[in-house]
């Protein structure tokens, strides 16, 4: 049989610890090509390079890996994955990550590693994009391993609804094991940014964007809620955006 | 009766003529701020700035307005425009555009325009982005005045569900009349890729994307249906993007 052929990107770039571990336990499972992008992306959303051209040059930094470090966003690296790398071979899976940090509730429309996801389902494509919850640089990964490959299967044997992707996130490493996963909606919460305001050595005022996460969910059916008690968080999300339930509503104005 | 605060925003830029239209529309109805990226933003989707700076000046190029022109992503704009230019005053109204190009269909996903629109939806603010479905740099837009004027008075009289802003897209300037507004959802469609592949000076390949957008919809209710019947379309858009219908699918899984 076939080895199942996986494409594999993130938004950190393609030398971050997180992709690189990814890579590793995807060559468990299958065959495995990555395109990923040459610098950091955290934050680009579902970006893409249109005013601008693009860069994809091969790299050997992955032994036994075909692997493409390309100058777009994680959006671009799956379209060029998908285009110019793979060609008429058609992935069986596309992960993206594993993420240095959070992609929970809203963050998941800041983030370039489920842009990269969404971009493999808008293709047909079963995807799932994978981050765990610690910002530390020397993040331990170990703990999350074993789930990475047992989704990673469940989703190559069962395949994904049409136009769903999984959002995947995991609690930073913890004394206890990880308690399980549970399937989750995107918890209602939101950054209260907050702008850290500065001056350049000319006088001229600049500004860093910096801010608080604030959870107004006081749900147990969401992905903060099952972090914060030590669970791997699934969520099914769609790149329907229509929100279909006020349509009605809408259909009583008067234009 | 104080006039309502409106707070404006796009992604072409704070000098493309659609956002000069909107500025100039939307002082008829209330107090103007504009917060608009210095160059242009097309397909930045939610991108924000978290890894650089961000430059914010005020600029005189509209006279009677309160107008700051902004080195970053059109999210940056509004998140800007919230905490340092309106400060401790609430938008009655957050309105981005008017888009230089369609925002129907999956183009919502890449569309600056709308990311300044949920994002202002996300801060709890009444939230439309509006787009005209003309790529020509010279489009007419005088046929959707009395539109953006009725929609932008629809949503300030009767508000907007929690969570939602509103896509809306203009046909383009046709010899008969714009037959009125749809209520649509997002239409099943998407862009058929394609790279193209050229080499630098100095040999070296690049890319630009290119391709075609595929609708596959052959439904009556969506949003390119209304465009191409030269309706408005008015698409409810949320950032939840739980795909709650899989949820229960996915719990069949053994973990």
């Amino acid at each position: 049989m076939q080895r199942p052929l996986i494409l594999v990107s993130n938004d950190d770039g393609i030398t971050a610890p997180g992709i690189r571990l990814l890579i590793q336990l995807m060559k468990e499972i299958g065959e495995v090509v990555v395109v990923a992008p040459d610098s950091p992306q955290s934050g680009m959303g579902h970006a893409i390079t249109i005013g601008n051209t693009l860069r994809l040059y091969e790299t050997e930094i992955y032994e036994g890996v075909k692997a493409y470090k390309c100058s777009g966003t994680p959006a671009d690296c799956v379209k060029l994955g998908k285009h110019y790398v793979l060609k008429s071979k058609t992935p069986d899976l596309v992960v993206s990550g594993i993420n240095h940090g959070s992609n929970t509730s809203i963050s998941v429309l800041y983030s370039g590693t489920m842009s990269a996801a969404v971009e493999g389902a808008i293709e047909g494509y079963p995807a799932i994009g994978f981050s765990l919850c610690d910002y530390d640089p020397e993040a331990d990964f170990s703990h999350v391993e074993e789930y990475v490959i047992k989704i990673a299967r469940n989703v190559l044997d069962m395949g994904l609804p049409k136009g769903i992707a999984l959002n995947v996130n995991f609690p930073p490493k913890q004394n206890e094991k990880i308690k399980g996963v549970k399937i989750c909606r995107q918890a209602h919460a939101k950054w209260q940014e907050e702008f850290d305001q500065r001056f350049d050595p000319n006088g001229r005022r600049y500004f860093w964007l910096a801010g608080n996460f604030v959870n107004y969910d006081r749900g147990e059916d969401n992905d903060e809620w099952a972090i914060a008690n030590n669970y791997v968080s699934v969520v099914p999300i769609q790149y329907d955006l229509t929100a279909h339930h006020a349509i009605s509503l809408l259909n009583e104005w008067s234009f």
